[in-house]
């Protein structure tokens, strides 16, 4: 399972777009906060298989490319507790 | 723009995993309340078009092909409002 903490630890690139409260900095970005760790890790693992194209993918897709199964979780573990 | 009264008409087939309120209603589906209608209608031409794969989407995709832009610019609009 995720860690919170670690995933506090791991965000630094996502705070841009996401913020660190989960709350998009613009419109055409996704909140985070309020969605399950389930859903945020199948999201990340889209992006990381390059299964996910369209909207914001060419930004996230190298993103995820470099995050492992544990980071994602951390990750997402974060994300969905704020 | 979309019009949040003709989307309540139109998320018959959305209220089963996203629920009346945006609140997914199992943990492998994303919250749908408090995202913005431009990414809303971003990631729902996203799967109209084909380009989202990965997660649910072999779900989401035949159900955003049979809509219009107007029928998308509705639904975003309602969910960004719950």
């Amino acid at each position: 399972a995720g860690d919170p903490a670690a995933g506090a630890e791991k965000i630094t690139l996502c705070v841009a777009c996401h913020g660190t409260d989960g709350k998009a900095t613009a419109a055409i970005y996704p909140s985070l906060s309020g969605q399950s760790a389930t859903y945020l890790d199948m999201a990340l693992k889209a992006y990381r298989a390059g299964e996910r194209g369209g909207g914001m993918s060419m930004v996230m897709t190298p993103m995820a490319a470099s995050l492992s199964d544990q980071d994602i979780a951390d990750i997402s573990a974060y994300y969905s507790e704020q």
